[in-house]
């Protein structure tokens, strides 16, 4: 009668390094049928590519086990009727809308535009060609696969979808959609994936955007000393219902806080 | 008693090309000793430069007949003893910081970054390399010449310094200075250079740039149906106190509800 919702990136794995447990915890609760999903902001990789990266980890999945911002905004555009959209994400993402109809040429009707991060793709054209589109066509809705403000690359911190949208937002007078974390949207459509249940778990190293996020949607929210976490994170104010060295011990808490006859 | 502010792009002129009847009423006011400034947010061009292209059009004014917001800017940066900046801002517009001392590596201290459009030179390069020395700086001011959405081009509509700065500010988490349209302190600016007068208007193109900042500044707005206007800004829920198919229009308004006698 509860179930687990895992984010991936600094809970199951840093970049290409699996942490230490991370299969054997994902193993334990299949093995226990405690239903789970996986919750990531990712959209540098599609779903497919999401389970391999997984299965090379020793960790088994299928694609229906990931809820991303991509799958959530198809979601969102099906039940709203929304078929002309016009899609600004990376190679990765697109073949999570292939049910949709793509309008590329900025003058023709949109119904939606839908924007992930581009990286080294974002150009002011393409700054442009957005905010034209939306102008354009002022009933449009904005569907935002993130507000991630900026992440870390090799070369030092980099802008990340979220600041783009802000830009946009404020040029259009149009405000975003956001399906990804830290919305509350979000959330809920895992939770409604999952179907009622008596407790459901985040576990996540961001403390805003797992741990303080999936609390306001009603979850219990587990930080795990892993991935992006800083110690600094506990003084904000924001207080997990646990904090854990990693994923690791997750098991361990599981049957001393969620259920007693597992 | 009264005096007006004229916005320039898309009041007196569209581009290169003259707003029919601009001179006329420019020179309608000279003639009656109305005083007035040009109120402009553009950082494409200096002070100079501004002289220069309204002669071109047969319109008189001097250096000194110009708020801008690097004028403000410089302004702000000494009453508050700041003296090392870095600067994004349009090559024409460096001459107004002549003043300061230029910070250009990313590393060193800042105490300010003052950022104006830079148009075609806006790269995500750019904004990243901006973000970074926020994020390393975090007491360092921001400064926005301005916050105007966007501007028509002759091919298009397209992104002003605005959107760039919301970005930068939800990266950061620091809130920018405005030092141009739309900011109250702006206009006021403008008025204690005009003196205290019974009446100041301001003719803009622009309805929240120019016509809802200019009426919560406290002084008249018209809007004009020129420039970057367009009929569906008027349901907006922003009421112009006149709206006039042009520039041309303003003396026979201002003998009909600003001064009987002139």
């Amino acid at each position: 009668m509860s179930a687990i919702l895992f984010d991936l990136d600094g809970v199951l794995y840093e970049s290409d390094r699996a942490i230490d447990g991370a299969a054997d915890t994902v193993n334990w609760f299949r093995k226990n049928h405690i239903r789970h999903l996986f919750l990531t902001n990712t959209t540098s990789k599609s779903r497919s590519e999401l389970v391999t990266k997984l299965a090379g980890f020793g960790i088994k999945a299928k694609k229906e086990d990931f809820l991303t911002p991509p799958v959530a905004a198809g979601q969102w555009l099906k039940k709203n009727n929304i078929n002309n959209i016009a899609l600004f994400v990376p190679d990765t993402t697109r073949e999570e809308f292939s049910d949709f109809n793509f309008v590329s040429n900025e003058k023709n009707h949109t119904d939606a535009v839908v924007i992930g991060d581009l990286g080294e793709q974002w150009t002011f054209a393409t700054m442009n060609k957005i905010f034209r589109i939306l102008i354009n066509n002022p009933q449009t809705k904005l569907i935002a696969l993130g507000m991630t403000r900026y992440w870390k690359t090799t070369s030092g911190l980099q802008l990340d979808v979220g600041p783009m949208i802000k830009a946009l937002e404020y040029a259009s007078g149009i405000d975003a959609i956001v399906t990804g974390k830290p919305a509350t949207e979000f959330f809920q459509a895992a939770i409604s994936l999952l179907g009622e249940k008596d407790n459901i778990v985040m576990i996540g190293d961001d403390i805003r955007g797992d741990i303080e996020a999936s609390q306001r949607a009603g979850l219990k929210a587990v930080q795990v000393r892993t991935g992006k976490f800083s110690e600094s994170d506990l003084a904000s104010g924001i207080i997990p219902d646990a904090i854990l060295n990693s994923v690791a011990s997750l098991p361990e808490w599981w049957q001393a806080n969620i259920s007693i006859h597992i």
